[in-house]
């Protein structure tokens, strides 16, 4: 088998949170989200889910950077531990918000795997098939972390709007029942009306009409069940639009720089002890 | 099979012409340049080498712009006859210069088939594996001409610079004989030292060292050889750089993008009768 | 006379064809679209109107990048033709999205002979008159051209927006009548209302308002004819802004140039045998 | 006291180490490095020096990417128990790659306390008082960490260079005896010849010289105490040029928030429970 | 005392003008516009406020490009008195739009003093606390002219908008009475409803949701009143960002500069002799 | 006569100063410098030369930004004279610094006239000619004025470089004597070498080599003599590069923009009672 992948999940979170991760299911296939839609991308990857780190937090999804911050040291381990086993020939970070994305490819690149991860991954994709695009986020806080990834992948001039349809996950002083995407999941996935969908298409026209966006994307991994209803609605509309998601473009890209034989330069993701050093780097 | 590609090459010559590419070969492997570097890339695809059309302004290889843009408007014809073979879900065209790209990607897309190409996919996958990347090239004319698509892809913030090397290809009043791509690359590959390969590392040190780039292209497909000598000469020296070409890319990418089932967006591509229109398009 | 010009149109198309240049007229007064407009700028000019070729894609209006593409290579013999005649000492390349332009200015320099166009020129005036323009556009397809343009003569920082009226000349499979721009301009001259003159005003006065042009140009050249109406319309809303247009902007540069006794740089547009070549271009 | 600062270290090592940070000292004024270069900044200060978090990663200095990941997150602890403390109204992050500063900005501000760090300040007061800056680093991996600080803080466009004097810390396999630069601030404290001096004026004079520097930074809190050293050989040089640290920068940036009343835009940094929320963010 | 500021103001009007200004106070303190708002900043101070120079143009507040250009030069004379006199370590130009600023930085550098002004201040800040700010303007001119300054100072990436709320000051036949700024001022401060607040308000809210903007500025001194309305209708609103104001900020960053010895660098405001010469410099 | 030209002076100094401008002529053709270069551009021109300014700072010429701003402003009032004279339908404001210039296009679009300048005109025509410019500067601080141009203009992008021959002219407490530029051109005009030629096409060379330019700009009026010796050397070179003048290019603009019938954008320009005003500028 060519590709042999490591799936990290961002997090586990416990039986009691009822956030529908830490149900999980009896196979890796039940408990990978959208596992539906890119079943045809793993027909020929060798792939095992990891668990992510226990949230060190609280007991609910990652949203903001300070959430982000601690989730992501906790990856590396498991990072790490993949990188060392020997199993994997690439590694897919799950979650929108990328936690750990910098210095888990910087550990991997020791042991020559590529990382793959969401926002990287959409953004890539998005640049090929179009000029501009735009996310279609959920959250104040988890906007500005997105915000910055655009920065730090040098998209800012490509990113023509993050659009908010603030559907925040539950978390301490905030029940998002009554508008909680995972209900608005099993919703559209029974075919019901969900204001999720409503809202997200909305929001990809204005981003189409008056943001310039010809391309879009989904920022959180919450979100990106969303992508063949928002998909299918566009097209509907006239709107002639990719849309994409952060789990089918990490795959693909994944198998893509395996196929390359290249993981990452190492002058942007330098060892410790690497044999020539640079004077000077510029912008 | 999943992938069925057209490979397009970007002129034909006479035979009376002494370019390699003239005399073909008897199978399509023998036929299409550098095959053993992309063979492996190649064993999951049912491809095709179509011939490109009859350099219209005489016979040379491309070079200036004019001559870019005579051959990229030939080949479209075999273009748009690929499209309505129905045999082919991408095209993969051939040539550092990528003549014909944009209107290629336009006619394209009418079938929803991919199109790649060498300049866009060797930049899009160095901005995937480094931040700022560096050519190799061969020509004045050919220099600016690749300066051109560096900045229609939208990359002029990536691209550290383009180095020459100066060897440009025979044409009238120019005979390239002593200083021969073609004969270097004979050199090369029966393992005798050649000035090419020397130059070529010496621009991809300066490129390194002086322009700030972490990895390096090649702008010629009559270049494309050189990127294992490169590569490895670099690895050597202690910098750890990846070393792309136009058509291992070209190849991996428009994998990719039959794997998310996109090709390009309708905004960026838009047909002749669109269902709907923008009002407005901003930078 | 001091200034000797070339005029070169885009392409020609039958009389069948019902569109009006195909009409021609018995001067080149008559022929040259919005004559009137630009006779001062001419009148120290001894000026030939050239035919521009057959259209290669069929028997209508130039407007998406593949028939760009066609035309503007099928142009480049008459520019050619028009540099050995040693007639001219400039060059005006007619048509909005200035079919061909790059290498014609690559082929006229070996002459010493500038090259200007109509989106070239119109933005290099208005960045004189202002700061930030806007185009006004006619088709989804040519709007993307116009994009192209932008980008590839630098000027992505300025261009506030390209806004369109959606006025599509008739195509195979699209009769643009009832909502035709020549019967348009035919009604404007006549002194009866005109929706496209409408419909310009109102798309000028919103890149004005919420895009923040503060120049207006026109993109094609089926529309320079509504300068005048819209300069009119404009000052008489109190907006102070200069509206320009391609052939009158073109007029104006070439004269400009030749007398600097400037064409192009050399570096921009190198010969195929240059003296001196250089070891790196950076952006 | 108008001022009540915190002053939080970024990482505790071990006695064993033979880091100088871990020897401490018996009062905060010995402990705070390069204390005698800020006393009169701090003259009007109520401080404290908190400790950083026990090194995560191992016992020696941050460096990698990985190191500054594990080790941001561990001082996110310190940052909230100081804010929940109210003992002070603002809080200084030591360390020059300055880990967990854009989450610890977030936690700040939920009690309305400012944050600086070193990075961010240098960046700021060198664009106050020059036009482009660039930074002396040490070490490949720590130089990249920085890079993605510049563009994280939106200074890329002021960021003349990075320039390198190649003086690793002390890690696993690499013993840097020899060439200590713990070693080399006692010999110039003490008056003695220092490479490190004197590689970093000669680093300086070429971001002056080649670069086009202004201003110099000092990326790492390891090298703070070259400031005064490099600023009196510039002097001598005849370089007016300013030369900033981030300790000093980061204590008088505090006290310019906190005497403006303002910490950060609550829609840079938002809470977990916004009253009102944005449609979009642009860049 | 470590600080002694001089606070020269833009112009002088005669009492015959009517501008609050020309009444002047019997103190420093009553002459001091907006004194109350900044007495907290100004209480470690030893300073002085110098009138300005009698406004060259006429008898009534600067506002358009040619009225700053004179009243700016104007002013020079009095800045050089100030350095010359050696009562002062740092001057703080009064006066939004900050005639003659870079002129006085480039004098007072040559006495080792640090300058400061309105935009110059505010611009800094507001980089400090967001990413993106707008500045409330006053009229059409001035306007034009605060967008100069943003270029100038190299801000344009960070600057989301220029909101106008048109109340231009009266000017030779252009009486504002009824819409007069004064009066909104003095209407707002005895509790009366002020249109001004009322439509700088709007304005701020415009700029925070359809511009970006994180932290708002205010660009004529002659709205620098404004501040604590806007910023407490923002609070009462909901939207958290910060609103500063030229005088405060400028007079904040005097501060910091003395307290790091720091002026300018003298590479970007070079005297006349300087001892070294640079052989390029680059953007 | 078509066009009615004030050419109008930066500055008069004193007989006694022994600058060559203060010698003047008794013609006009014999007081304006480089008369021999520009005489065929006048040759259908109706032009006036005016005295400039008494220089207000001192009886030497302009260099540093406070004689900028002083002789600048001092400039306003012949600028206004001459339009209000009624006598010419643009002005070319003298001096490559172009003191006055942003104020003096304010005054002069109240008559609709266009203004040209030096920097202005000649980075126009250099993005018409060519991607990349450098100047060739002759003093420190004369070069950090260009260096605001630069970016005043928004050219920051298309300037590769201003690089600097040093050759500063006589001020107090400097004396030129030995290396003088008046001089240069004396003995280049003899034929006789000159440092200040070899010097020049030096810098010329490097800005080619190593900057990346690709056309050559002179920014003081003291070197614009220099044109046709560094054209002339760099043609000898082999570097085919156009070599401007703030001169030829200034009169060359001002003919254009009469014959388009276009001053300046009244957006970027407002009068002092625009009868419409924009809500919001962005950039």
């Amino acid at each position: 088998m060519r590709y042999r992948f490591a799936l990290i999940r961002s997090f586990t979170l416990s039986a009691a949170s009822g956030h529908p991760a830490a149900a999980g299911g009896r196979t890796k296939q039940e408990s990978l989200p959208n596992h539906a839609d890119v079943a045809h991308l793993l027909s020929d990857v060798d792939w095992e889910l990891l668990a992510g780190p226990v949230a060190p937090y609280g007991d609910w999804a990652v949203e903001n950077r300070e959430e982000f911050a601690l989730v992501g040291a906790a990856r590396l381990a498991i990072v790490k531990q993949a990188c060392e086993s020997g199993k994997y020939n690439a590694i897919v970070l799950l979650g929108g918000g990328e936690p750990g994305a910098p210095a888990a490819r910087e550990i991997a690149r020791r042991y020559g795997i590529p990382v793959t991860s969401s926002a990287f991954s959409q953004m890539h994709v998005a640049s090929m098939v179009g000029r501009r695009f735009s996310f279609v986020d959920l959250a104040e806080s988890h906007s500005m972390h997105i915000y910055d990834l655009v920065l730090q992948h040098g998209f800012a001039d490509r990113c023509a709007s993050i659009r908010s349809i603030n559907f925040p996950h539950s978390r301490p002083r905030y029940d998002a029942a009554g508008r909680d995407l995972h209900e608005e999941k099993r919703k559209a996935l029974r075919g019901e009306p969900s204001a999720a969908v409503e809202e997200a298409v909305a929001a990809a026209v204005e981003a189409i009409e008056e943001d310039g966006a010809d391309t879009i994307l989904f920022s959180c991994s919450g979100t990106f069940w969303l992508r063949p209803f928002v998909q299918k609605r566009l097209a509907e509309i006239g709107w002639e639009v990719p849309v994409l998601d952060g789990l089918s473009t990490s795959i693909t890209l994944a198998k893509a720089l395996i196929d390359l034989g290249v993981d990452a330069s190492g002058l942007v993701f330098p060892g410790d002890h690497p044999r020539r050093w640079r004077r000077k780097r510029t912008f």
